[in-house]
């Protein structure tokens, strides 16, 4: 049906590099981690991209992730996993947040979040080089992720989540096939776990960025964005930061974009949002540090960003830096007034940490980091449907006479 | 950015027809009813649209909602009031359906659900009409999609839904900005609410084929699914069917597309899928009745076809029977059934409703209304998110060794 899935297309990936040493890796390999212990970067022949295809072809294209697959590393069609891995929409968030501020609707994709971008990819990758079981430590979204799209090729998971995950994600990862686990502790405690089996050979490890294609999947948003603006980027990009793992492919992909001549050198301000009960990466971009030390006690109530220790942390950091913007942390308080104000005012219910994002938007319009007229991206990467909201107890009795003015 | 959302295109809109009678009424005006007490259906001059746009134009526009136009009633673009309605993916089941049997993700529009085409639609129109007050029974999405788009563009809503109504979907309602009001009773006794204030002007009724518009947005439905299959249509479509908006909507859009040349003449069978607790269009298909008694002490897991009584039944059993099609009732454990199977076999969770069109399938391929050559369409018309899921009771304690072989 739809022609990205089932036409044959070239793939340019030429070998993966260590993203601190440069060390060369070999491409269509099974990979965890570089030898230094850092993610691995996938790299392509651009200069070959750019003559075999053109911005057209791209928008001639059904506008889904699949569509950029010349700069993705799937090699054989047969290895696409699909569950309709749309082109989100942009929505104006015109009076929660201001009238140059879109909101980037990740909640559209398949099992509602934006994890769906990178475990699509990582499991078609998987699925490319022959591995049979994955495990995976996550805060609900990405286990949901990974327990559909490799359910739907075969490939066995085990999920391991922290005790405190919400009902629904643990509930959505089994009923999509995948064994679950709650574990008395954080992402990197039920990563520890992964990590042991893994080194006993009893799986492969999906952590973020321990794998090298789940940043590829991720790339797309700034793909799209790109796309979107007609091959122009908007002037700052919000993104709620845990693993960092969109953050780092944004970044990658303006970088391919521009060498293929698709897009200028202009950045947008790259601003990481966090919770201010967990915030790794502002601590060490306000300390000037090249890496984040582990926040310990980490809570918020978007549980997506809880994440104290990223193994990505110089890639965001020098990310953010380069593009001149900021690391900014905000508070639970701020983090659920703003989710409020964005279904109360423009009838649009973002995640928690999608509230944090305009949180942050607001904050750094207010100390000047940013002014109205910038044209400006918030990331919403999950529906708010999966998150608790108030409760709204009022009731009728139809029996008995209704007081209609009292309605 | 989108310029569907932008462009002002001329609209088609002529007038309105009683769906019983063929009485003529004024376009761009509010309605109701007839007074034959039926549905009114908007008409298009279909020789205009031929001779102004193309199938060519159609696809040359971004593939959302808006890029049908010509076909909607929406005069100004200004009214047109978006939290992004994207085409919606048709994702393959292969195991649990088979070789030729897709689903109709409509659980990825705005809020979740299909309702989002209708009352998009809808609520453009009534702020087009200068509505200022909205009233709504629902079995809870087409509450939360009202509610989305009235609090978007500054309309004034309140929402009366069955007091055993989903917990997620109440507080959705009223998070996105509407009153909510629980009832003792069933969705056609919110409705006789709504009803009895609208006839005190209090508010305009939103009740499901009440006002004319909300099936010109699920007739949307139908047109995508068009131009998805490149201007054929598929063998059969599935489709959940309580008040059945989008089942008529179809059947109008076909009509439409067939009269503009952009498709043949040629029809899938629609299946009208009810629950077997619920079944008043299959009670009166069966009984060759033209039109369906109200179904007592009604009662499914699938809340969204809770629908005891159909204003537009009528409507209904026609298209059905023209296509070739049937009405089918499904009980809640194989409704049940098939929402694990997709899940578990294909990594799809689908909403109860959406199970029942699975379930149906495998009922009408047993007995021989379709075969497993047939290209077939299930319409999955939520996200699985908003519905209780099984328990996945795992866990797991760090503190002590942990035995992998276990796991």
């Amino acid at each position: 049906m739809n022609q990205n899935l089932t036409t044959d297309r070239q793939t340019f990936a030429t070998h993966l590099e260590c993203s601190i040493t440069g060390e060369r890796y070999e491409a269509d390999q099974l990979h965890g981690l570089s030898r230094a212990g850092r993610p691995l970067l996938v790299r392509y022949d651009l200069d070959a991209v750019r003559s075999a295809i053109s911005r057209d072809t791209i928008e001639a294209r059904p506008t889904d992730l699949w569509r950029w697959r010349e700069l993705l590393p799937v090699r054989q069609t047969a290895n696409i996993v699909s569950l309709g891995e749309i082109e989100t929409p942009l929505v104006p968030l015109t009076k929660s947040g201001g009238p140059n501020v879109l909101v980037k609707d990740e909640g559209r994709l398949p099992t509602g979040s934006f994890k769906a971008r990178g475990l699509v990819m990582a499991v078609a990758m998987a699925k490319e080089l022959g591995v049979k079981k994955i495990a995976m430590p996550t805060n609900g979204n990405a286990g949901a992720a990974l327990a559909a799209y490799a359910t739907r090729c075969g490939i066995e998971t085990i999920v391991f989540c922290p005790d405190d995950t919400p009902e629904i994600n643990v509930r959505e990862i089994a009923m999509q096939g995948a064994r679950v686990w709650r574990v008395n502790g954080l992402i990197d405690d039920c990563g520890a776990i992964v990590g042991k089996g893994a080194a006993e050979g009893r799986w492969f490890d999906f952590s973020t960025l321990k794998e090298p294609y789940r940043i590829e999947g991720k790339k797309t948003m700034g793909l799209e964005l790109a796309a979107q603006f007609g091959w122009k980027l908007p002037d700052a990009i919000f993104y709620p930061t845990g693993g960092g793992t969109g953050l780092i492919g944004m970044w990658k992909a303006f970088d391919e974009l521009e060498k293929l001549g698709w897009i200028g050198s202009e950045r947008p301000k790259m601003f990481a949002v966090q919770a201010s009960g967990c915030a790794p990466i502002v601590r060490a971009f306000e300390a000037g540090e090249e890496h984040a030390e582990r926040w310990e006690d980490a809570s918020t109530v978007a549980a997506g960003i809880r994440v104290p220790k990223a193994v990505g942390d110089f890639l965001i950091l020098r990310a953010v830096r380069e593009s001149g913007g900021q690391a900014l942390a905000v508070g639970d308080p701020a983090i659920l007034k703003a989710v409020e104000a964005a279904a109360k005012q423009d009838g649009l219910l973002l995640c928690p940490e999608g509230g944090a994002t305009l949180a942050a938007y607001h904050q750094a319009l207010n100390t000047g980091l940013v002014d109205e007229d910038d044209k400006v991206v918030l990331f919403n990467c999950a529906t708010g449907l999966k998150y608790p909201m108030p409760e709204a107890p009022q009731a009728l009795d139809r029996t008995q006479p209704i007081d209609f003015d009292a309605l």
